[in-house]
């Protein structure tokens, strides 16, 4: 399996604001880059997180991706996948949503009744650890179900959880041209942090889009 | 004035580790840009917090560029400034040493038997603002003092207040090719984090260093 994670983040490190709220640090030659690696990807993941921020649907934008998919004998829309050790999407969340497949990886002890809700709203739970997702087992079964290509759009905590079960092989980094500043405002990677063994990285391409920067790396 | 703030950072806006250990972020060919700046620069200026953690002396590394200096009828070394709202430097840190002149920024409330030791380790010390530095105020008196050239080199809170203070001219990033991650780690602005009026850059220079790349914005 190939583990690409990819986010946009401030010159100063942040993926938002304090409040969570999106802020907009791209651009439209960065929103369709990214639709082209979700469209060439089996499965999009995010953090529950994320979900709750900002009810993302994780859907190709371009019909024409679409088409090129089903072309292929592929879903129109990649998989997408949220990690989700307690089960807290609501059933109604958009990346629920009939355009896709959507697994949710939870832990050995999320409530059985959450997880009969979501599955009624159309998600299928794997369940994988006890306090918190165990990432590898939990990928392995992605694998195990065809999932070959996935593409990470964050938060901070799960793109560090998969730094930590050293799951990651290359990180996209688009560079904003604006600070956000805030010791609570989430980062690119969360979580615990390193105190050392830090993940080294390779840089592979600088480009310039939009306004901004795009750092691309492979995981050494 | 011209107000430039230097820093390196992971590829996700970390400072150092959430122990605020340093952390090999760049590398020679960074440092030596570094110390050019510095010796560019009439003062460097850092937050208290970095004094804490660190103990930098902040004086230049190249002899031939203090030489370069005294040629031209300035101090060897460039002026340190210390943002130290309530006059926490000991006095026997390093950039207190008697190689450059040391002014220290601090409320009207500090304690004055601090101020006394301060001035008596060799720092200047300079009074501005009630609760916090008034940081525009402050850098006023910097310009009354002859200082035209300022180098921010951190940490996190200082570079965030500069930038809240609209006080910032340029900004110059080292990213280095790691995670550090962390919730709590530093990252290049800390601070309460802006909700909106985010500061705009313009990117004015993308240069690959050492393994890593620098990005140069002018502040819009």
């Amino acid at each position: 399996m190939q583990v690409v994670v990819n986010a946009a983040m401030s010159a100063d490190g942040k993926l938002s604001s304090r409040a969570r709220e999106q802020v907009a640090i791209s651009g439209p030659a960065d929103f369709d880059r990214v639709d082209a690696l979700r469209a060439d990807s089996d499965a999009v993941a995010v953090g529950v997180g994320t979900v709750l921020a900002d009810d993302p649907s994780l859907t190709l934008d371009s019909e024409t991706r679409r088409a090129d998919r089903r072309g292929r004998g592929e879903p129109a829309n990649p998989a997408r996948v949220v990690a989700d050790s307690r089960l807290r999407t609501p059933p109604d969340a958009r990346i629920l949503s009939p355009e896709a497949e959507t697994v949710l990886l939870a832990t050995a002890t999320a409530p059985a009744e959450r997880a009969d809700r979501l599955e009624a709203a159309g998600g299928t739970v794997v369940r994988a650890g006890e306090d918190q997702v165990d990432l590898p087992a939990a990928f392995e079964t992605l694998g195990d179900r065809g999932i070959e290509q996935v593409m990470v759009e964050g938060g901070g905590e799960l793109i560090y959880s998969l730094f930590a079960a050293e799951l990651v092989d290359r990180l996209s980094v688009f560079v904003g041209s604006l600070v956000i500043g805030g010791r609570d405002a989430p980062t690119l990677a969360d979580g615990e942090g390193f105190l050392d063994g830090f993940p080294a990285l390779e840089l592979v391409g600088v480009e310039r889009i939009d306004n901004g920067v795009l750092l691309e790396y492979a995981v050494a």
